[in-house]
This record gives C-alpha cells, structure tokens and sequence, in this order.
C-alpha cells in the first residue's frame, strides 16, 4: 500500500504517519516529491483497513498496490487448474459444453431435452431446481422434486448434473444430487453460501454477479478457495450496464483478463450475457474465439412453454449447430 | 401487456397471436397502425411470461403495461405505511435516526458509541454482528456475541437495535436480540433470506442492492410483504457507477421516485452512499430535503481504528452537528 | 405510440385524451383492461413528443413502439449496405482491417507503420492528426502537417486513409485527404459535424460515443444518412462500466444485435474496447467470430515512445499474428 | 506517479525502469516490498503518458498520484471564485436561480415565461436557440431568431440570458447574444468547442456529460481556464445509470465532492437530472441542502405544447413554489 500525503502535509504530520506504520508492524519508507510525500507500507501481505492511515492528519488517500486475492491467483498459482467433468479437464483443450433448460419443470420436459443435447455433444446437463426470481409470484422451482428428476436424466444419459443452490442450508441436499453445485448470479456475495460450498467439496460453478468487478468475482472465489475447495469453475453471465437491447451486456473483455489474472477455468454463459436466443450462437463464438473453456448454454425443447427465460433459449436443433460452429472455432484456436 | 407484431406480420401471425392469448385465458383486443400492429393483452393481473407471446411467429416484442409490484405500490394502498420505532412512526413527520458503529467490535466500543448517538438524538441503535465481507480474510464479525452485546446497549441506553442477518438460519437467532432485521445491499435478492425475515415478523430494514432497480427493490419488499410482515423499511445507500471519486452514487432521485411508487417508509443512508465522512452531513442533509423519513448513520468513536467502514463513519461530535443540521432542514419541510 | 392511462382514470379523461390524439392528427384506438386503459395511437410515422400526452390528465405514461431510425433501419432497407473501400466491400464476405498508429508523431513513425501493416495485410491505414484529448496539456495532434503525412503514406503504400475530424469546419479540410472521415465517441451527438460530415459525402466511420445506446448511435447515423450519404460504416469501441481493469467493456452483443437492426456494416476496434495490447488479439477474433465486418487496430511500432494510446497498441509483429488468427476465425464463418 | 513492478522482476528490469525514468528528465525512488517494488516518478507536474513506463519489462502498471486538473484545483487556488450574474455572485451565499424554457420555441412563449420566472425571483432566463437533438427530426430550435428573441426578453425583464453553443463556429454569433454561454452534457468534451468559449471570454455554464466523472468534467473546465477565461460554472445534470424510472441519476454527492475539489461555482440542474417535472422540487431542495450554489430549471407555461422536454418543466407557479422552499432551506444553510 501507498499512503499519498496532502500537498501542505507538514513533516510532523509526515512523521506522524510513518510512526503510525511501524506501530502496526509494517515497515515504511518514504518518497519526498515537488508537490507531495508518498509512503510506502511494506509487508502489508495481510489485509489493512487503509482508513487507519486515510484518517490520519495530512493523509490524502492510501492506493493499494497489491491484488487482494490470494489463492486464486495466477501469480501464486501458475499452471492453469484443470477441473475433470465427464470425461473432460475443463480448462484445458477440450472445450466444456454445459446445456439444459433454465428449469426442471417435469420429468418429460427434461428427458426430452436432456436427450438432445447429449446427442448435439453435450459434456453436462444443466437445469434449476430452486429458482431465484425477482418476483414472488413466479415459478420458484421444483425443489428436492426437481434435484430427483436431474438425477433419473443422468442415468437416462450419462450426462453429469450442474444445478444450483441459493441457501447454505440447501447445499448438502444439492450436493446429493449435482455433480457440480452451481452458485448464481445474484448469491456471488452469498459468503454463507460459498463457504458451504467450499466445506462440501464438490466442484462449485461460480456466476459472476451482475454489478461486480472482476476482482470482487475472484474474491468470491477465494472464499471457496480458502476452505480448501480447489475445484472452482468461474462463468461469466453479462454484466449491467445502460444498453437495453440487451438483457445483459457481455464482458467478452473477462476471459482473456480472467484467463491471465486466475489460473482458474473460464466459460460464458451466452443466454444471460445476451438475454435473447437470436444473439447467442454468435456470442457463443465470440466466447471461445476469446478463450473461454467452454459454454454454459440454456436449451429447451419449447421455449414458447418455457416456465422462465424461454425467450433466451435455444431450441435443440439450433444448439446442434451452436455445437458445430463453436467446434470450429476451438479447432482454430488449437483446441478440440 | 401489449404485442407489438413485425411490420410484416402477416394476417394469419396476428390472428394466431390472439389465439395463443385467448387460449391462455386472457382476453386479446387488437389496433391495426400504419406500420405494425399491437395487441393488447386483458386480465393480465397474474404474472405472464412474455416469451410465451415473443416466440410466436411474427411477434416482434412485448412490453409490459402495468408494475409489477402489488403489495408495495401506492397504488393499491395509498395511504403511508407508519413503522413503530422507540416512539417514532417510521414513515411519519418525525425523522428516524439510526446511527452506530458498522461493526460491533467489543464491549467498550459499542457502548461508548451507544451512548453518544443516544445523547446526540439517534432514534435507534445500528452495529454489525455478522459482517458481509468481499474478502475472506477481513473481519467477519463478533457472531452471536455481538448480539448481545447489542442487548447490553439496548439495555444501558433503551436504543432499539437494527442489526444484519446474512442467511435464513440466522434470522431466529439475529431477530432475538434485534428489533430490526437488516437485510444488506449485497442480500437483496436472497430470496431464502427475505422469506425467513417475512415469516419471523419482526420490522425489516431492507437495503437497495447497489445495481438493482428501484422495481426489483420493490419486488423484494415484495416477498417480506407476501409472507403478511407488512413492517418494511426501504433504506437507499447509493447504487453502482462508472464515478470514482465517491465508493458509490446517491441516487437521491429514489427518495421521491419511491414515496410516489410506494407506501412504505424510506430512509437515506448517506455513509455507504458516499463513502467518505468528509460528504456524509451534507448528502444527509439532501436526503432529508429530498423528503427520506429517516437515516442510517455509522458513527465510530474513533474510526481511525475501525476494524471495517472507518473512512465513512462520523465521530460522535461530527454526528450529533449532524442531526442538528437536519432537523433544522426537517423543520423547514414540516416535519419534526 | 402507446398512451397508458393511470388506473383511477376517469372516463372523462380517457375522453379527453383521445380527444387530443385526433385533434393533433392521429387515430386514436383505445383498449379497456381491468386495472387500466390504454390508447394505441396510430399514424405515428412523424416523431411525437410524448410530453404532449403525458402531461394530460390521468395519463401515466407513454410507450414507444416503433424505433425512432428510419434510413439506418433494415426494415426498412433489408439488403446489406456494401461500402467499399480499398477493393474491400464492407459489409461483405470480405473482413476490412483497418490498422495504424494512434496519432500520426512523425513521418518516420507513420511510414514504417503504414509499411508494417500493409504488409501484414491491412485494408486501410488510420491515424489520428486532430486528437481529441481528455487533458489541455496532452499532445493535440499535428493538425494540417499530420494530414499530408497521411497522404504521403497512402501514395507510398496505396492504403487509403482513416482519419478523425472534429469539428464541422475541419470536415473540407479532413475531407480533402482523407478517403474516410472518422467521427470519435466523444463526438458521436456532435450533430453539427455529423451533418457536415453528411454533406461532405465521403464515407464515414462513426464510433459508438461510451456512454451511448445503441439506439442513439444508430439516430446519429441517421443524421449523416438524412444528407444523402449513405456510406456510413459503425465501429463499435467498447462502453463505460462500472468494470476497471479494462479501459472499457467491449458491447460484443452489439455485434449482431446491430446485424439485425440495421443494414449498415458493423466494424470492432479492440484497441479501445479493452485498452491493453495484451488482450487486443483474443478480442478482435472474439469480434469476427461475432459477425463483425472488421476491425480498426490500432499499431505503433514503438509503443514505450506512442505520443498517445501506446498501452492499447500492438507491435507491427503481434498485428500481424492477429491477422493471421481472425483470418482463420472468417475463413470458419464463411467469409474471406 | 508510482510504477508497480511485476512480483518476479528481475533487478536488471527494476534498474532498467529507473534508467528510463531518469532518462527522461525525473528523479526515481524505489521501495522494495516483499513481494513487489515501486518506483515513485518524482517531477512529474508535467503530464506524464504511463503507457512510456507500462511498456517496459517486467513493470507490471502505473498509478497516478497527483490530479490531473491544475488551474480548476482548489489546492492551487484555495478561495472560492465567485462568477457575477445580475447582481448574485455565483459561488457567494446568494442562490443563483436560472429558469426559462428548455427552447426559445416563439415570441409569446419566451416572454410570458421570463416575466414569470421573474416574477418568481430567477436571477437569469435560460433558453436554448441551437438544441442538440437524439434525432434529426426533431425541432432543432430557432437559430439565432431564437437568440433575438432572448435578447428581447432581456430588455423586457432585465434578466441576463444564459444559452447555449453547440459548434466554435457558434460562439461569437452566441456570445453576441448571450450573457453566460451554455456548453451542454453532449458537449463536455468537444474541445473546440471548449477552447473556442474560452477564448471569446464570457462567462460560460459548463454542464457535465451524462457519462463523465468529476474528474473529465474538471479537465473539460481546464480546458476553458487555460485560455485565461476563469468564469466557469459548473452545472451538475445527472448521470447515465441502469436506473429506469427517472431519465438521470442525480449525482448529488459531485455537489460537496467539487466544493472540495475546486474553487469553480457548482449548481445543479434538476430538471435534467431527474427528468420529470413531479421530482424536480424535491431534487432542487437535496442540491441546495447539499450546498449547491444556484439551481438551472426548466419552466414552460404550457409544458404539454412544449416542443422539447416538457415532461421536466415545471409550470411557473410551481417554480415560483420551489423557490420559496429552496430559500428556506438555503436560509437553514446560511445563505441568503
């Protein structure tokens, strides 16, 4: 950390704070400029409230120099992680292919959907058995039912199970039945739920927030991370800006950046980033031309009858030709 | 709802689309313009899936006609909500003013701001027992013994205590100490967390998630209200921007925008909205004039050792001006 | 247009403003739901001010439904618009790479660039003689001298030549070296050198402004298209987020959103869009595999000594590298 | 400015970056951490384009530390610059009170509203003859018959006019009529624009752009200032949010956050800022009580004939009602 002094600081004050830093058990150095002094906070490897030093007298305002996170960093980390998902190491050549519908709503909806994209290539199944909804009046979800239908559509295909979880308590009831517990959207600063997430052990698919940077995303992660859960898919899903064409806008800028910054795998979830199914093959591309590892994609079968997001889904048949393009596209980029 | 049909819609599009709404109970009635042609949707009280109607042949769009709130909207209860605190009716002519540390640090801490805010005016009592962090490695929070630390305030000063609870299981054991539940900005579509605070019954102080629409902030009042807990407070603490300068925007616009749309109190929290002590009087002050029914304040004895929140927090004496300075702009609007 | 009236209005007010509908010349057909009415107002084809309706008696509000472009619109124009340029037309199967240094520094500078990226490929060579720049204190631009650098460089390498205009009366000026006049984000609703730049009658290179919609971009287009020229071309160049550790987000949905809306061609520069070197390559394949006609690069062969932008720029080396790689990604999609 | 080295730079990179910067001209200073070094760059008061620093090996970014705004600091020019108009000196304890319609739209409509406004207590009509405009069909304003008639309308009340400038070529034509030249949000950064106002040496009324930080808004403003012209007031207008029920988000925290920054006047215009007229007293009241010095607010007679933003105009006796509550308040602030 770097504490900047106001112009008029005087050496007093100047003293002052450079005792303060050594009070607290970091060493200090100091840079004397034209206009201003800086101070250097070194081994500052643990945290630091930067108000200790923004409230002194003469301080301007503290800059911080080092990333927050730890664990989830490149930098300590080199080597990419490579999480295995039927068959493939997500993060590495294969390109990881996640599809299914927004939600489970019956046994027939699944099956049937299930049973395409398996056919089109599919790695995984995806499908929601608890629902978060902006309203209170919408279909929530199966429930356990849901989680019940997920597990007789893997047997059915083979196809693993990715499905959410939106409460700390839900977890090991989830984790029964998913292969990979997936954490939405609006719970990335759920810390209950991540840790809980983190303790159950099983792959945990993160979405990125809507409203968060990356490095609150990648904090998030860390949190995971720090109970000892290695195995941390990250998904980005669009962000909120002003467009409104758009659902959401799509942070493609997010995987060549996530890909330096973390060592962790990095797929797109082109359903939400876009909001409309006309847009998602093409912003699928543009993922794995980007470097995604792979695709989290929302199929159904009759999206017209869809319980929720049938206007982002893509119908089989146009999935199988997603499949097509984006296989293309990773051969391209070197990838299978 | 209205259908707004492609510009080359044909007959046969339009006369299907009437079809599929009548078929699902509504009624359709038609206007044929220049261009396009629009189709209303009747007896659209229940909530409908627009993409039932977005993928049928030939339909463009839809847009929706009337909010999506029920029991929050004026509309439907145009009188003001009144929410007992320690005297006060939330809601009512006289301002509510919760101030306190953002987290309970020990024993000595709280108590000595207890008393001081106390002195100063304040309405209640506010400190953080669990804490929502974006790092895992910050202060968490002093847990359950936090809490009663808050009833030991309480009991020494008669404060009424507002504190978070971050999960669902929390809420029984956060609404036994608490008067007020706080639901944070980061919980604000927590959807388990809402429900349990609607189901315990206690008063809900609910915070503006800093990127969500004022209509979603309205919709989560929306599940604490449909659970029969009709005591909810609606606290703004600044949304998400490309500014810098400030951690976050006050969007003073929602405190007018909201006393239209709603019947439910709203306060202003001018600490979380600026981020920085030096701004935090003066914004009170405009959220006072812009009509807020109250404010949450955090206020720390010495904030340079503030184990979270330091650079927003204002001493005792910074805050007790503070109210000063609003209840004299209070009285200029007729208020208390 | 669609006139929602409030849901306590009274038939007298409906009365009245479909009274006012007609008497301004439009058709007025009303339809009753159970909460509210509302008015579709036909013959909408000249734009309306909605204030007019609005502010009636028992309205609630106005919703829009047709798009407020017309020339720029594909519905109303659906084949591609094909602008050529240096044996490239664009907008077809063909991709246009536009390439060069930020801002033209010196005649060395330009012509080893315009050489470089000539060789690797380049369709036209850019570069910046009036800069636009946040600070009075930063490099401005070589003005006249820059612009005859620039022709120099064309007559050396026959690349014809992107450059910026920022004020209507440079347009002539601009114009008479320039093959395409440049419009910068900061000036895409500067509506006087839009027009100038219409009647000027080369083609136009107009960038997105960072803070706009895409439906005002296209109403900017729409400016130059109302002068009768209708070479406009769209590059797309990142927006403003809340986002930091890119310069701005890449809209990629932009991409084929704007396919679908207009017929004009759709070009993306990566440089700006993200604002690091590093990323540039995985974000212009991300761009073609997105459906996007082209791309504007930005190249310095020196980036440490660029007067402007180095950060963004990429070595003549790495362009050439990118060229390769989003040349494979169009050979995928089908295009050249 | 500091330079962030990478964790694994090497000595040889960290004595080449210092090299580099004593190379050109400054004095360097390293800080080595434990995991990382910093170099402070000392002597830079000139600006200094990072990317000369970015590029080197092994440096991993910059951060600035000085601002970058110099003649608009109040560091540099701590007392309030206080800007004449009618007898108020801007930024003193007199509210500044600017009202008229958003466009001169005919010779009666001016006219009533000035002597309205007047009547009301203004201190300047404001009305606009050049109106940028979203759309090219749109009424652009009357030009400079437009200007006559505000001319008009001065000699009838003896209100100064404050209107607006859209191109340089603008300006003196403008500046001939005009006691205070407007250069609007879309205009923030036309740097011709800028430098043309400053060089002809009227007062002028900066807004902010809708999508500009403090920060770009005080270099624009520096941008007039260093053509020797120092009377600039800044007008705060509301910011480009996700936020959809109001038009803009007020940034009501820029209004103590500039009073701390610089010594340039601050007012704010409400009516843009929220967009319809219901919120406009509100908003007025929160900016004075934030310590606003003066108000811009559109007012029309007939808002539904307005020909531009009429759903943000307040009828005259409605403004004439803001103003009494606003001097309230601004008597609770000590001011007159």
């Amino acid at each position: 950390m770097v504490i900047v002094m106001r112009s008029g600081a005087t050496p007093a004050q100047i003293e002052a704070a450079i005792k303060h830093v050594q009070a607290l058990g970091y060493r200090a150095s100091s840079i004397r400029g034209d206009e201003t002094t800086i101070i250097g906070v070194i081994g500052d490897d643990r945290p630091i409230d930067p108000a200790q030093f923004e409230l002194l007298d003469g301080v301007e305002k503290t800059v911080p120099i080092l990333k927050p996170f730890k664990l989830a960093s490149r930098t300590m980390h080199p080597p990419d992680t490579l999480v295995p998902l039927n068959g493939v190491k997500v993060g590495g050549p294969k390109l990881a292919l996640i599809a299914g519908p927004c939600a489970v709503e019956s046994r027939d909806q699944l099956l049937e959907v299930a049973h395409a994209v398996k056919e089109a290539g599919a790695t995984a199944l995806r499908g929601g058995a608890f629902k978060p909804r902006t309203s209170p009046y919408s279909f929530q979800g199966l429930g356990e039912a849901g989680l019940e239908l997920l597990a007789e559509a893997r047997a059915a295909t083979g196809l693993p199970v990715v499905t959410e979880a939106t409460t700390p308590e839900q977890v090991p009831l989830v984790g029964k039945y998913a292969d990979v517990i997936q954490i939405g959207a609006r719970n990335m600063q759920n810390y209950g739920l991540l840790t809980a997430a983190g303790d159950f052990g099983k792959t945990v698919l993160l979405k990125r927030g809507m409203m968060s940077t990356m490095e609150e995303w990648l904090m998030s992660a860390e949190y995971i991370l720090a109970r000892g859960n290695g195995r941390v898919i990250l998904c980005e899903r669009g962000i909120r800006t002003f467009e409104k064409y758009t659902r959401n806008t799509t942070d493609i800028n997010a995987i060549p950046v996530l890909k330096e910054l973390t060592h962790l795998p990095v797929i797109l979830d082109p359903s939400h980033s876009t909001g409309k199914w006309e847009y998602v093959t093409a912003v699928a591309r543009a993922g794995v031309a980007a470097g995604a590892d792979g695709l989290l994609v929302e199929v159904h079968a009759h999206p017209e009858d869809a319980a929720s997001d049938g206007m982002q889904s893509l119908k089989p048949e146009k999935f199988a030709e997603m499949v097509i393009q984006c296989r293309q596209i990773a051969a391209v980029m070197g990838r299978e």
